[in-house]
């Protein structure tokens, strides 16, 4: 039997959409137990009969966006996320916790409570994104680092190829550095260092990339510190939403467009599931954390939940952790 | 008479492009007249008898990206673009520069033979992107400049401000500092210390805004370091390239999005225009520099060029160097 915490108080949805996706998830895999956050009497009215392998845990606190992170997790001692860090520090068991609460206290949380894996400074929250071909790309760190040095560039390049790999099946992902210009000579200064770094790293580095190329598909992973990927990722996903609005408003101002929309509805959903890559893969983990932590956004639904506790149930199965621990140990030979 | 000084022969289409982007330039305005430096000979032959309003000058060598800027400057004195500057230099009633070569030594030739605004350290280049609204948006640096301070961030501000308000008539543009969120104190050392400077500028500061904010409409001119500001700006032009790839592939594999599509042309063309702003207004001035400089891209055409040309004449008009310097002023008061 395999244990996942899941924190039932974080995010939007919560507590409604939190608890559904775990059921779907306990449905769906018959060797899964849950473990439920958050206020019982709630939780119990919500669940009714269907508690089969579901444990509740009485947290009558909720940490919100507003709460200061590493206070949160110090005073909110009997918060659905701290109760939920401290199942998982302390069941061996346990193999993984998911929330889609705020992003600074599952950050918090999971080094105050977790810990690192030794040598690595800065857990990396790593997204999923489609690209204009059949392969997706991740970008890591997305902005949980946002003051960042060179060796924490190195870190995400292990962490994201690490995470890639097993997600992808895919033995050897293609690893860039975000930068200016493809030159090796390019970039800022923690770019310039972080190229040197990544170059006799033990990953399948293919050289400095420009944001243009984050959508190619000619990358896999792609490297930046926080600040950077956080412009990256965002500027990515404000696009597709511009470019999706303008296509919705000309077909509104031309009668045959109209028309000829009534036969794209296939073209609409199709390009809708691509650009959604990032909710069906349930969010991303921390990378980092001695355990598994998945942090979902927090405006997912049921279904994203079921995949992030799938995707915990993968990475747990994948020795992700053992893989990150492999690779920086690979980097000291 | 107005003279503009033409590079004739940076970017991948010249000469050919450059020069006829200039005869276009010369027929629509009968008050002006073009300097093109390049070839001669070669010159003389695309234009045959068209030389009405036009001069050449001749410069053999021709600078690539492969040069370095700044030793290309100081070396090729008989390239295009440095005949060009000399020229823009040494006559007064020459009002601009316009060249498609290579970025650096563009930005290299403005400071080393024009010199920069007395108070401006970096010049900066402002693009012009779509939104999803009817508005378009400049990012200012776009990545002239790698590693920034806070001073160079307020200095972007008052030059992007200055800028969009003659492109767009538009008398108090809305000015955002790139972040990762909203919140006052979000940000890199670097965008902290710059949303303190930019609170108290003479600007119509609306504060920070995320990648997301780009293209939503909401923010005119979006302020950031040119490494940032260059992952947003390529990350937006490969997410609108995708999103039109993913469309195009899409229809091509169902057959009733194929007869959906003979009916979406003008939404198609609608699309195009949108998106193909940047190039319709000929590039990007180089912000900060004594007198005009405006730099358009390597791939661009002749209407691009006439665009450039446009440009030009609109910032001299509207005396685009002077508004940057009253900003200044103010700035100190």
């Amino acid at each position: 039997m395999k244990k996942i915490v899941v924190d039932a108080y974080g995010g939007d949805n919560a507590p409604i959409e939190i608890i559904e996706g775990a059921l779907l998830a306990r449905d769906k895999h018959k060797d899964l137990e849950i473990i439920l956050c958050g206020k019982e009497e709630e939780m119990k009215q919500i669940i009714g009969s269907r508690m089969e392998r579901i444990t509740l845990v009485d947290a009558q606190e909720v940490i919100t966006n507003d709460d200061m992170p590493t206070i949160a997790i110090r005073n909110k001692k009997n918060s659905s996320l701290v109760k939920a860090y401290d199942l998982l520090k302390e069941n061996e068991d346990i193999i993984g916790l998911v929330s889609a609460g705020s992003t600074g206290a599952v950050l918090a949380g999971a080094i105050m409570k977790i810990g690192r894996i030794k040598g690595i400074s800065r857990p990396a929250l790593a997204p999923i994104l489609p690209t204009k071909k059949e392969s997706d790309v991740i970008i890591i760190d997305s902005g949980a680092n946002i003051d960042c040095k060179p060796i924490n560039l190195l870190h995400f390049a292990l962490m994201g190829s690490a995470y890639y790999s097993i997600v992808y099946n895919c033995p050897s992902p293609r690893v860039a550095l975000l930068n200016n210009g493809v030159e090796e000579e390019k970039g800022n200064e923690l770019a310039k260092e972080a190229h040197a770094l990544l170059k006799s790293a033990p990953i399948n580095f293919i050289g400095n990339k420009e944001g243009r190329d984050f959508m190619s598909g000619d990358v896999d992973v792609m490297v930046a510190d926080g600040f950077a990927g956080n412009a990256l990722l965002k500027g990515t996903e404000g696009a597709v939403i511009a470019v999706m609005s303008l296509l919705k408003k000309s077909i509104k101002s031309h009668f045959l467009s109209m028309i000829g929309a009534l036969f794209m509805k296939k073209t609409f959903k199709d390009i809708k599931n691509r650009v959604d890559i990032l909710n069906k893969h349930g969010g991303s983990p921390l990378l980092g954390c001695k355990k598994l932590v998945v942090k979902n956004h927090g405006s997912c639904k049921r279904n994203n939940i079921l995949s992030s506790i799938e995707q915990t149930l993968l990475l747990d199965e994948n020795n992700l952790v053992g893989k990150i621990e492999d690779a920086l140990e690979k980097l000291k030979a």
